[in-house]
């Protein structure tokens, strides 16, 4: 199934001169929620892991099916004062100022074999600051999925080491 | 599987004398995960219905593979200012204040059957303003599960007329 014909494009959001990628038209799309999720699930067929990880709240979205259907765990990153128990957090520069995102401290043993899934792969910030907490627990980033490239932006240039895939590219 | 043991207490989170239900031990445990989904679509059994509307971000943990299981698209409810296209919102009282939440406008057709899936119910505000968001649009609320019940909170009066069913009561 292509899934680019359920991306909608909407000007100037979040700011102006922005072109997003919005996504909801593909989730209310039965057939379209299911493909995404498969097409994720195809990208990790053979990679031996242990735990999903994504980051809120887009990533809960592609993530969380994908542990289900694959049959692991899911880990959950979030922003600041939102996990309830003991966490690690990583702060990471934005264009404008700078973000911090938390995980607990026990969501992966160390040796664990994790993967992550999210929505967008832009300048890579929030997934790098990903691969830096799993890593400090002990965990292993096994590979990285994304739904949608935004190829222009490089992402993957501070991915570099680790095994990058998206369903789409922009 | 019994999900009770997976479930953990934090005391005084988000504030003092709060006793926080925990639902991360759960999702990293890769049978309670499985389990938790399953008993969500066991409720749901027999009940028609067109897609899973949950709130952002513990709703879209648990509805967006709740409909990738059943075959049903999804909507995200979400926060002021992360829709990027034309949306309604709803705003509703909070203990201290009010909160105010959106839908796209075309996420839901008219007289289509949504059902709610959500992590928590609570006191029901947000879960009433849900169902005021989908029938505003015209849609129909087929029925409404969450994996946590807080019964002495009584969420349910604020449903009264609705199919509600929980996974877990405290």
């Amino acid at each position: 199934m292509n899934l680019y014909s359920l991306i909608r494009d909407v000007k100037d959001f979040p700011t102006e001169g922005i072109l997003f990628k919005d996504i909801t038209p593909l989730l209310q799309d039965r057939e379209g929620l299911r493909a995404s999720i498969d097409q994720i699930a195809e990208k990790l067929e053979g990679v031996e892991f242990d735990l999903v990880v994504g980051p809120e709240s887009r990533g809960f979205i592609f993530g969380v099916p994908t542990a289900y259907k694959l049959g692991k765990g899911f880990v959950p990153v979030r922003k600041p004062g939102k996990l309830p128990y003991e966490h690690i957090s990583e702060t990471y520069a934005l264009e404008y100022g700078t973000s911090t995102i938390e995980m607990h401290i026990d969501a992966i043993k160390p040796g664990q074999k994790v993967v992550i899934v999210d929505d967008l792969l832009a300048t890579g910030g929030t997934t790098r600051a990903m691969v830096n907490l799993i890593e400090k627990v002990g965990g292993e980033v096994a590979k990285i999925v994304f739904v949608i490239e935004l190829d222009s932006l490089n992402g993957r240039s501070v991915l570099e080491g680790y095994e990058v895939e998206s369903l789409l590219h922009y």
